[in-house]
């Protein structure tokens, strides 16, 4: 019986809707299980911004840093994105927030559900079986290097040091060994310098996991290989914006972004989040899938110890799927709304 | 009637097997349209350090100065590839070689061809009409910004300036314009400095090209677009690094890498070459795809300002995709080899 305070980042666009499912879902699984998980909201994103000025406001963090674990919905408002000259925007809150806690490792499973095989759009024969695991570097590279502009230049540095690269390619052996046993790093490693360190790097450990076989790949010859084999792929290791890149696009072996959950894993506190972004356009309609959001509160129990109830909730999620209980994208005769979706979850739990 | 030089760098792998093939295609051409093309080979990658200690001999970089056009086979040996200690690698001379001669802009035309729908990874009714215009930054960007190392540390620095920008988002406008006036810019400038610079110069440069449609994706998303959705892609821009990956994964809608041409332009030669890579373990086995070095051969026509012979050899391609005249990968019940697949086309110009 555990006691836990979970965080809660709603949000902007669905983040709020697809969060109240994943919270319904959990509150399903401490009932049954006797558990208790006390839940507090607090702002993030451009939600923030419009209230406080700031995308990740100081109370929000320091939240976060007391809780157990944090459950964040999405962020992003589109009024941002074609403001070049915009001050301040939702995505610094996010960036600060796995900087600050940490977040060194964005954990992001990919799978092809049986049943869902006509809805990607690649051939079935493809994608039948494939599972992967995609663990994303999630606090380095080009997205916190040194950035600047002049009125005729831009700039953003990548960098990367032995401490970042070893700390994830532990995990992602130790991932591996829990698997099939095969690891890919995927770098530039014919171009970039900071590849060429991942590849000595990772090539330095993989002497102590003599089980994992390691195999290297171009990004560029990896984001075809996802497509044309991804059964090939069991932990796919890389930098952070190959990472951003290639797990976006394997969600389409899953047949829906609305699916794909992630944990983003650290020293002092673990995020989990579904890897879909805050879709304003369907916001408030109803038509959010809130699977995304529900596995990654599978994830959070999971990272909580709670195996036998995190494999609850992914138990219901397949009833869901096998049911047909979905939301329009997976749904086209007769769509579920979000929030039967979450309470179908729920009450299968 | 044209007189002609150009330079053939053959490379290495399989890149000397398939320029054959072009050479083949371009001399019946000439014959056949009262050209004459005078071809020189001359040393660049792998070939050329083995030869010379350099991947870009200089008399191969003053070759191609004086060239009308460049026709590239393929470089890389995985020799390289794993040993992060490498001083000098086949790549360094074909990123020099792009810099030296100033090829900012890398045209790759993807094409999903009715005949091979069925070779596709993708479902037939999701990538069948997709026709797009890949237009990748080819000289600036994390390509050949600082990037260095110490024991502990690596780093690589991404700039872009206005100009650099400027030009080939014009020359993007102007294909688009003589398409279907639709023009994606992908960038990530919800995180990078240096894509906001990118939106920001193909914001103010749109208003001199009302009638093409701009729109803005961020390189996650499209990655997965690509896939989801690749008909709503007419002209895509986009920097180096981001036009790596994108256009190698936009291979899997043509069926095969092995069909792709590339034509890279710039203020003294351009340069042709298929976008797939040196494929060392097909070297010499006569199973490696012409196809897409020819159609480099028809872009170089092209180039020249003669469309019908470019005309001639994409329908002389044609004729190989509807008669099954393929190699392995396409064609597996009865395959042809890279040499009769060349003369078939040359035969069919
Ligand atoms: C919103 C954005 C900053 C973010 C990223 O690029 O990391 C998102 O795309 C993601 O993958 O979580
Ligand atoms: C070989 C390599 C340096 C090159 C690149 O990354 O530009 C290749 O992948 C390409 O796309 O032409």
């Amino acid at each position: 019986i555990l006691t836990k305070k979970i965080v809660v980042l709603p949000g902007d666009g669905i983040g709020p809707e697809v969060c109240e499912e994943a919270i319904k879902v959990l509150e399903a699984v401490a009932e049954r299980f006797g558990h208790r998980f006390n839940f507090e909201k607090h702002l993030m994103g451009a939600c923030a911004i419009d209230a406080t000025g700031s995308p990740l406001p100081q109370e929000t963090l320091e939240a976060c840093y007391y809780a157990d674990a944090v459950l964040l919905g999405a962020i992003g408002d589109p009024k941002y994105d074609n403001d070049p000259a915009a001050k301040v925007r939702p995505e610094q809150g996010l960036l600060q927030l796995r900087k600050s806690l940490g977040l060194y490792a964005n954990i992001r499973p990919v799978t092809a559900y049986d049943v869902l095989l006509d809805h990607s759009p690649l051939k079935n024969e493809r994608i039948a079986g494939a599972d992967m695991l995609i663990l994303r570097e999630l606090t380095g590279g080009i997205y916190f290097g040194e950035k600047g502009r002049t009125a005729e230049e831009a700039y953003d540095h990548c960098t990367y040091n032995q401490e970042e690269i070893t700390r994830i390619a532990h995990l992602a052996f130790q991932a591996a060994g829990n698997r099939r046993n095969k690891l890919t790093l995927v770098d530039k490693a014919n171009v970039l310098e900071t590849s060429r360190l991942w590849r000595e790097v990772v090539q330095g450990i993989a002497a102590k996991y003599p089980s994992v076989a390691v195999d290297y790949l171009f990004v560029d010859n990896a984001a075809m290989q996802l497509i044309l084999n991804p059964r090939q792929f069991d932990v796919m290791l890389t930098e952070n914006m190959f990472g951003d890149i290639l797990s976006d696009e394997a969600s389409v072996i899953a047949g829906s972004l609305g699916l794909l959950p992630s944990a983003s894993v650290g020293n002092i506190v673990s995020l989990f989040e579904p890897i879909h972004g805050s879709y304003p356009q369907a916001k408030g309609k109803g038509i959010a899938n809130p699977i995304a959001a529900i596995l990654s509160g599978a994830m959070l129990l999971e990272h909580f110890g709670l195996q036998e109830e995190a494999d609850a909730v992914k138990e219901a999620v397949q009833n869901a799927l096998r049911n047909e209980v979905l939301t329009p994208e997976l749904n086209t005769v007769s769509p579920f709304t979000t929030e039967q979706v979450g309470s179908f979850i729920a009450y299968c739990v």
